[in-house]
Parts: structure tokens; C-alpha cells; sequence
């Protein structure tokens, strides 16, 4: 395989990706390969693959004037061009609406489908390996545990033959298992012709790109078959099939993060982003959601029921339980974010901690500094947000509000239930509250007040 | 199908329900039929089968004196009767308990358990369905993967012979593999007098239902059998079953909700209940659990560690992670809900905004209002409850607290910290809360002070 | 099995615990016999299940100098005596590094190994049995799925010949899939003999364990094949398989909960120690993880996204959804804890509740008492801790701060958002907060100030 991947590795190749489908079982306005798995859309994840099996040119067959694909697109594969299909008369018919990518006479070609998005840059690159060696088609085709409904791929030992729709096929065509997953590879030297060659004289009038076969046999050009497996060549049709496809590729991200040196604990409860990355003896306790953009040091404990998205935390920092994490936090070393806190385009320095029922929005928490229970930077104004600095080995009493902007100083004390509008020199103390007021004997007549009411409320509804 | 449904549509049909069963091996104190799956009892799943496959009446056999049971079986269908079953001699002595229901000879009969919840109302309109068709008795049974246990049902071609309970079966009739589910239908006309035919000449001293066949077969009846797959077929015995159970439904639960076209990331760490309403393009994310009456309009997101019920969502509307929505929350279109926020009994205008840290119960939140981290509305005096309001466009300053009865005016301010126990005039600003007062070099000696109680406690303890 | 377990539990017994493998493959600066399951380490469930199966002695060979090994089996077994293995020359020679334990002539000797963390205590009173019987090497054997890469077990009717390791099988003996688990037992008479008589004539140059049934054999002495489920022989060498044993041993421990009366509503998302103990008529929703340490009376109910550990409710406790139970909270009958709420170190008296948004630490809560939300115990003043107390039917008002240390008497009321630094008498009423100011007007020419500011800014951006 390595041989033919080197070869592979060197000769051009246009990946022309399929993007265009309704989806009508989606039930969904959004198009269907904009749906999202691990955080990135179905078209990102065949983008990627394509880009990991080598493809130079990228041409990514939509409905016209999407804009939303086209963007997806943009930024999944910088450079990849848009070919609008106009009308839907058949996957070859769609394959021809990129005929100028074809045209550039790349030496190979991969047709791939936006709705197919658990197949590998490895698998890609096998199926455009035999091109290497001389195939001018070459089909992916999986053993079907329960093969109606697909089209069958007929062999003549190491030869194929045909891809049989499964309604043109006889008794015994149907007992075949070995089924057509749809993915393509193409000679360029070939391709645009047999493409061009393919008709439509069948019962849905339509253009199917797996007739290149035919054609090309009955050329007497050499087809070869490449194998994958049926889980991996999943369709997604509707939610459900979604959900399938989102659980494959978790256990793909779960597997690989435990093998790299994570605990998870219990990871069938662990979801991670396609990009989440876990350092060496991190633990991750049960029921944790990772969205885009998170990494992890070395060391660090996420405990239960954590949401991070978009952060960073470097080795030996402990979150959790109930931490939410959001973009723009950044946890240096040994931090530590308890329950229920929030922390949003914040930075903690080192050893900072934040432990309990906190907010922390546009802050930064110097070296060592400890933020009390019940803390909220007020980042809001309701038009502007504002920054708010605590230096480092302050000591922020619980149930205060530092209204930003505002600094508290290094070394400070900020006394509990403050409301903290103005700055706070180094090594001072700020009180923003009220006195304590005692009324002797209040309690019970104030209870049989509220009793009263109570009463009369009950007679009154 | 269609025609014996239609048939069967047009029939009188007494359904009734054995719901008198202890269950020892729940451990439980309360009655088996009443455990719930999906937000529902057993009891109360199987009435609303019995209620679609067309049940006209509906009577249920229980332990006399259950008042819980009939509070249950009244609320879930109005109408139905109860009759106690005293003595437990076995299961066709258990539907005579119902003989006067019997009596009223409606044109079919249905029996049906309490503790057999996963049976649907189609599956209940096919087994009546031989009856429109002259059949006298119909079972239902199963293919079991494992036989060992279950009555088998012996058949010759079409005809079915008899139930032969496993000990009383030969080596031959032991490999039999479709077995009795348990759940009959008779035809009205013969009803009675099958069943007051059975006798408890058998090891238990045991009247058993199934017993019936033998009678109607006797008696050149016609006897049909309706298959049912096994899993449908569960009885729950213990907890261990009970979840079994909860895992089945909640697999159907989440099926329809996907292809009706909602977005479940996880979906099997979603829990839903069996009224819960998803509109399109609904995106639930990982680890959320809908309680009963929850309602989400269209392409609202609930976002990862959720927990709603008694809630209803209108479009475009986006809580979470962690919100907590509990019975009387009304999001309106555009609302939003963030983190570590309870709502109960409170209404969000469109676009209104609560989005950390905050407690809104008794409550209106009027179009557009902000209500800043931290705020929490004071319902309850310790006897009472009372009312917050907040008119449109407001601003509530992050840990604010409004002292019900209270109501803060259209476009009004409440500063950060404050306590507001007045009501605030519409565009004013509202500060209750204490000056800020600095004390230089404060910090220092206080820590020198505090590390000397330090060591003195080591040097004590 | 009766018999001869009751003859086993007579005799003395020395289980030697294989525990200093390096586990490369876990990627771990932890030794891999100390990582967790079920909250305790691999080691810990097999010293548990050593001891259960009555062993008198305790040797467990580890690393030399490894301190954590040494408090883990200490604190798992206390006794148990560590002997180092200073070179790994395979597991034979790993036995002997205890043979000062095997010297001291227990009639019983079992050796398991500290990376095989499913196999129970019943397993290896069935594994020690054959010896009462004459046996004088008993070896754990299992059915494989798929047996490459095991030793397979040559047997000849009852007889065993020998365990063959998989790259010294015929072809013939490769097709057996009796797999050889690693586990042994040896008649102590016969045990260090048989030992120091291994050799390392093989091809890794190692002293195979398994070679003791060919000497065995060989001196005519009868070995004995003891079953066990190819799952609980799994043995741990990366995180995916650590990930496994979690698995199974959270199936037992949930199984166990809910025979014993306890509902798990989806099990499957509920996290158990080994060490939890659950009441009858519990129910736990979905999403719950327990810590060590936690014990739930009868007819108590853990809602939904709790997390608990070190933590006692007695009977009709409520807690959460979003309950955060840390070691030392007490909640007495019909306490209630609800949501967003942390406890650590506190007792809640009988009906005591705290519902929302709070941090209860180092405190005791009073009968009845009630906690608004919002509430904070200040235990922490940046070095030392403190304790608050609130007496019997004390009423706190949300958003409060109880500045430890601090009491709170009887029937007392705290006013809404105060900072309560002094103590409060009986049945007071205690206000510590600013006075309401109202500044009408001033809303709208702030909105006009803000959005000045923020035009401003976007055109500097």
C-alpha cells in the first residue's frame, strides 16, 4: 500500500464533491451537508478528508446561489471552487456540473458525496491508489449485511464486471452482497469522457455516475474495486441516519483520545469536537461536551457535567463540576474553576481560582488571586461590554459585583457583598455595602402578618 | 389491514387492563402499574394504547382500596372503571373481576396489563382485528429468542391449536419458539362464557386466561394468533425491566422526534417525555432531559445540561447549557435563557434575556429586558407567594434582588447590586445599595492577622 | 460448590497480587495498577476481591519504591505486604519475588494480577476450591470469541495437559478456545517448588507462570480447569479497555441497585462507586454521578445532573436537578437541596431547605430552616475556614452573605441582600444593606451616553 500511496502522493488529483442534495427527509431548512457532526458540518468533514488524501484541486457541486455552502466551503478547504447544478438529473449529471475542473486534465479524479461523512482521508486514498497502477475507474463497495435496496457489484474474480441497480438485477445478481458505495475514483485521462458517454435511457430518466463502469469495461479498461467498511460508508438521510453518523465519529475522537493517554471514564457520555485536543493523564469525568476549539494540558481533571467551547487549558488545571468554558477562556497552569461558574474571553494566571456560582466575562484574574462564591464581573452595560482586572493575590469576597471597567489592584481585598464601581489600589480594602441592622423580637409578629394573608388569600381564591 | 381496521373501528370494544399485581421483586411500596416510564405510569401507557386501538370502555382490575391506582387510571382515562380483584387466583379469575363490564356485551373484548407497557394501540388494533374477521379468541405472541419459560403456542398451518404451558410441553413442543405474550382478544359474543368455562385444575390451582384457546378450539372455533415482536411483548418484573422498558420508549420517543425533523445531537442521552413537542429545526444538544409538557417552537436550541417541564418554547428561542425550566415557563419568540438559570412559573416576553446565574419565578420579563447575572426575584416571604414584574426594555443590574410584589417600570435601570423592594417608574434608575469606601494598606496586616490564627489553630488542634 | 467452599474458608490462604507491570500502552505517569474504577483503584477491586475470597495473607509485588502502590494496598488491604520486583523477567519470577510469603506455607496460594480488576471474589473462591479437593494447580480458563494471541488450554476429558502458548500451537491446537486467564491456584505444599523449577528456555528469554501446569502434569499431580466469562478475565493494558472495565463493573453496580429498590431511570447515564449505597423506593433520574462515599436513604429522590461524593441523605431527601454534594454534607430526613446548589461540609437538619443558587459550606442548617437563593456561607477568608450555624426555623432572604464565623439564631430573619457579619439574636430580624434611591428619568440619556460610546468605539475599531 505505501508504494502506491507515494505514487498517489504525487500525481494531481480533483476531488469533486457532491453537495447539492435536497435532503427532504431532513425536514430541515438548512441544507443538508451544512447538518453538523462533532462540532463541523458533513461538508467540512469530506472537504478534510479529500485535502488528507491528497486532492489539488477541490470543486464542490451546490444548488445555486447558496451562499451559506459556499461560505462552509471557503472556509472548510480555502480555494475550493463552487459548480452550481442547476437542474437534478442524475449523480453523473452532477459530477458533470464541475466539467471545468475536470477539464484541467488532472492525472486523478474522486468523486465524493457531501452526505457521506464518515469516509477517511484513507479510504479516499485507497480508493484512488489502483488509478496509480493503471485502473481508469475504480469503486468503493462494502459487504452489505442486508444488501436490498443497493446497487450490487458484479465480479468476475480479481475483475469487475457491472454495478447492477438493485431493480435491473436477477434472483442470483441479488444475492450478491458486495455492494456500490457510491464514491469513485477516475483515470483524468478518462474520466471526462466516460462521464460524457453515460445516458439516461432508464426508468427514473436519470444520469447515474455508477454506469462509468460499464462503460469502461466494455472499453476493455481495467476497473478495480476497493473495499470499505459498510458503517463507513453510511449515507445520511435523515436525523436519525445524522445521529448514527455523529455516534460513529465519536467513537472514533473517544478511541483516539484514550489511546493518546486520556481517561475517559465513561466516554460513551463524553462528546468531543473534531478538533479537541487531550493532553497525557487528563481525566475526564463522565457526561462532558467539548465544543470546537478546546485543548487540554497535561494533567488536567474535567470534572463532571463541564461545556467547554473554544478554550485552553494548560497542565494541572481542575474544572468542574458545572464549569462552563466558553470562548476566549484561557486557564493557565494549576488554575482551578469550581461549580457552576462561567468564564467567557477571561484569562486566569496561574494558580487563580474561581470556585463557586461565578460569572467571569472580558476579565483577567492575576497570579494566585481567589474569586469568592456568588462573584460577577458586570461586562454588560446593556450596549457596551467592559474589562475588568483583578491582580494577582487578590482576594474577591463572595457575592460581589465589579462593575467594569474596573482594576482591583494586586495583593487587594474586595469585602464580601460589594458592589465595586471604582478602581481598588494595590493592598487595599474596598466595602461597598450597607451596615448591619439588627430589629430585636420582629420575627413573629412579622410571621403572623404573613399568616394573616395567607389565610385571607385562601379565602378570597 | 385497512379494512379490518375500519371494520374494527366501527366495533364496540371493552378493553379490560389487569393492574392488580404486586410485584414483590420491584421492592417497591408502590404499586408495580403505577412506576413510570417516560414521565408516565405503566398504567397510564397502556390506557392510552387501549384508548387508540378504539377501547369504547375501559376497566381496570386492581388490588381493592387503591386509591392511588384509581386517581391514575381516572386521570389518564376519564370514563374508566374500576373493578377490585380480591383474591388472586390467576389471570382469567382476574378478568371476571370485570364480569359486568364483560356483561354489557360490547362486540369486542381486549385484555390487556399493567405491567406490559410497551404494547402500542396499533399493535392492540391488530390483535382485535381477527374478531371483525369471525375469529373467537386472538393471542398475541412472539418468536423468543429464548423459549425457556413461556407458554408456546401450538399451531397446525394456520390454525392454532392450543397454549401449552413449558411444564406441561413435551421435548417436541419445548422447541417450539412463538410463544404467548399474554395479551387476548375475544369476541364479545363468546366472552363470557369461555372464560367462566376455565377451570384451575392445574399445579397452582391457578385460573389462567390462556386456557381459553383450548375451550374455543373445543368448540370449533375459529382461534387466531397475532405476532408481535418479543421486545414489545416485555413484562416488567423488576427495576432492572423498568429500565429496559424506559430505553425502549425512549428510543421510540427520540426516533419520532428526529424524523419529524429535530437535530438530537446524543440522542440516547436524551431523555424525553411521551407528550414532549419538538418543532423543526429544533437542535437539542448532548445530555438534556425533557420532563412532562414540554413544548419547543421551531428552530429554538436547547443547549447541553438542560432541564425542562411544564415549559413551552416559541421560536427561535435558545436556553442553555444548564437552564433549568420548570412548570409555568413561557419563553416568547427570540427569548433567551443562559447558564445556571432557573425559570418557574414566568413568562420571557420576545427577546427578552436572562442569561446567568439568575432565579425568575413569579415572573414577567417584558420584551427586550435584560436581567443581569446574578439577579434572583424574592417570591417567597417564608409564607407566601408573590409577583415580579419587569417592563420592556428594562436593564436589571447583575446581582440585583426584586423583593416581590415589586415592579420595575418600561425602559427602567436597576443598578448593579441592588435590592429593590419598591416598585421603579418606568425609565428611571433604582440604587439600593451601599457606597464604596476604600482603606489603604489594609491587606497586608490582615493577612499577617490571619496567618497567626493560622498557626495558632495548628498548634491548638 | 458449598461444601467445598465452606472447606476453603477454613483453609489458610496467600494471595499474591501481580501489580508492578508498567503499562506503557496507558501512556501514564501513573502506574497503571492505580487507576480508577468505579472510584477506586484497579488494585483496591482486586485486594477486595482477594480479601473476599478469604485470603489470610497478602503479598503484592510492585515496583520497588513505589510509595503510591504501597498507600494504595494499605489503605485497600491493611496487612498486605509489598515486595518489590526489581527486574522483569516474566511472571513466574514476578511470584517469586514474594517467596518469603509462599515460604511461610498457607495451604492455599492464588495469584492474580492487579491489571485483571473484573474478575470478583466469587471467582477466586471458585478458582481456590479444586485445592480442598486434591487439586494441586487450578488455572482460570475462559471461552474466547476470538482466541489468537492466548495461551490455550490442552485438555483431555476432565484432565488438563497443559497451557501452550499461541506461537508454540499446532494448527490443531490453535482451533481450541479455551483460553488460559492467567490466574492460578496452587496447593501450597506444592506451590514453591513448582515455581522454582520454571525455566526461561523460551524464545522471550521469560519465566512463564503458565509452565507450572506441564511440572504439575508431569509429576503426576492433578491440575484442575476452573470457568470464568471472557469478560471478567479482561485484562487492562490501554484506556480503551480501562474504559471497558468501567463499563462492566457499572453494569454490576447498577443491576445491584436496581434489584435492591432502587429506580434508575436510565441507568446507562447513572455513574455508581463501588462503594454506594441506595435505599428502597430511591429513584434517580437520568445523569447522576456518585462519588465514593455516598449513602441515600428510602424513598429519596436524586434528580437529574447531581453529583455526589462523601455525602448522607436519610430518608425523603430531595436534591437537585444540578445538586452538588461534596464529603461531609448531612441532609437529615426531608431536607432539600435544589438547584445550582452546593453543599460541602454541612448538615441540613430534618425539612431544612436550600432550593437555589447557593453555596452551603462548613455550616449546620437548622430545622426547617430556609435558605433563599442566592445565599453564600463566606467559610473562606483567604487562609483559614470558618463555620456558620442557623438555628431552627431561621428564614435567610436570597442573595444574602453569612460571613463565617457566624450564627444566626432560631426563628431569626435575615433581610434580603445582606452581608450578615455579626451575629443574629433569636427571632431578629437582621438588615444590612443599602437604602432604595430612585433617580427618575435617568434611563434615557444613560442609552444615549452608551450608545455614543459605542459608535465612537466602532469607528476607532
Amino acid at each position: 500500500m505505501t508504494t502506491s500511496d507515494t505514487a498517489s502522493g504525487r500525481r494531481s488529483l480533483t476531488a469533486i464533491v457532491l453537495a447539492a442534495g435536497k435532503g427532504t427527509r431532513m425536514r430541515s431548512d438548512l441544507p443538508k451537508v451544512l447538518h453538523r457532526i462533532a462540532g463541523r458540518s458533513m461538508l467540512a468533514h469530506v472537504l478534510a478528508a479529500a485535502q488528507e488524501a491528497g486532492a489539488t484541486r477541490i470543486a464542490v457541486v451546490a444548488e445555486p446561489g447558496r451562499e451559506d455552502v459556499a461560505r462552509e466551503a471557503a472556509a472548510a478547504a480555502p480555494g475550493a471552487r463552487l459548480y452550481p447544478q442547476a437542474e437534478r438529473l442524475g449523480t453523473a449529471h452532477a459530477v458533470l456540473a464541475a466539467r471545468a475542473a475536470l477539464a484541467e486534465g488532472d492525472e486523478d479524479v474522486v468523486v465524493a458525496f457531501g452526505d457521506t461523512p464518515l469516509i477517511t482521508g484513507d479510504t479516499l486514498r485507497r480508493l484512488r491508489a489502483p488509478l496509480a497502477q493503471g485502473a481508469a475507474v475504480a469503486v468503493l463497495a462494502f459487504e452489505a449485511a442486508e444488501p436490498a435496496g443497493y446497487g450490487r457489484v458484479l465480479t468476475e474474480g480479481d475483475r469487475v464486471l457491472a454495478i447492477r441497480e438493485e431493480k435491473d438485477a436477477t434472483e442470483d445478481e441479488r444475492r450478491i452482497r458486495l455492494c456500490n458505495a457510491g464514491l469513485m475514483a477516475l483515470a483524468g485521462a478518462h474520466a471526462l469522457a466516460l462521464l460524457e458517454r453515460i445516458g439516461n435511457d432508464n426508468a427514473a430518466g436519470e444520469y447515474y455516475l455508477p454506469d462509468a463502469v460499464a462503460l469502461a469495461v466494455g472499453d476493455g479498461l481495467p476497473v478495480a474495486v476497493v473495499p470499505v467498511d459498510e458503517a463507513e460508508a453510511l449515507g445520511v438521510n435523515d436525523r436519525v441516519q445524522l445521529g448514527v453518523a455523529e455516534a460513529a465519529i465519536q467513537a472514533r475522537l473517544r478511541r483516539a483520545a484514550q489511546l493518546g493517554g486520556a481517561t475517559l471514564i465513561a466516554p460513551e457520555t463524553v462528546f468531543l469536537s473534531a478538533d479537541t485536543v487531550l493532553g497525557r493523564d487528563v481525566v475526564v469525568e463522565p457526561h462532558v461536551v467539548f465544543g470546537p476549539g478546546v485543548e487540554v494540558g497535561d494533567g488536567s481533571v474535567v470534572h463532571a457535567f463541564s461545556h467547554l467551547e473554544g478554550a485552553r487549558l494548560e497542565a494541572g488545571v481542575s474544572i468542574g463540576p458545572y464549569a462552563r468554558l466558553r470562548p476566549g477562556a484561557l486557564l493557565e497552569t494549576g488554575a482551578r474553576i469550581g461549580n457552576f461558574v462561567e468564564v467567557k474571553n477571561a484569562t486566569l494566571r496561574a494558580g487563580a481560582k474561581a470556585n463557586h456560582l461565578t460569572y467571569l466575562g472580558d476579565a483577567e484574574i492575576g497570579e494566585g488571586a481567589n474569586v469568592g462564591a456568588g462573584t460577577i464581573t458586570c461586562n454588560y452595560d446593556g450596549v457596551n461590554k467592559h474589562r475588568t482586572a483583578i491582580g494577582p493575590g487578590a482576594f474577591i469576597g463572595s457575592n460581589s459585583a465589579l462593575v467594569a471597567p474596573v482594576t482591583v489592584g494586586a495583593g487587594a481585598y474586595v469585602a464580601t457583598g460589594s458592589v465595586i464601581t471604582d478602581d481598588v489600589p494595590a493592598d487595599a480594602l474596598a466595602v461597598a455595602r450597607g451596615r448591619q441592622a439588627i430589629k430585636e423580637g420582629w420575627a413573629e409578629p412579622k410571621r403572623a402578618a404573613m399568616r394573616a394573608e395567607k389565610e385571607a388569600r385562601s379565602r378570597k381564591g
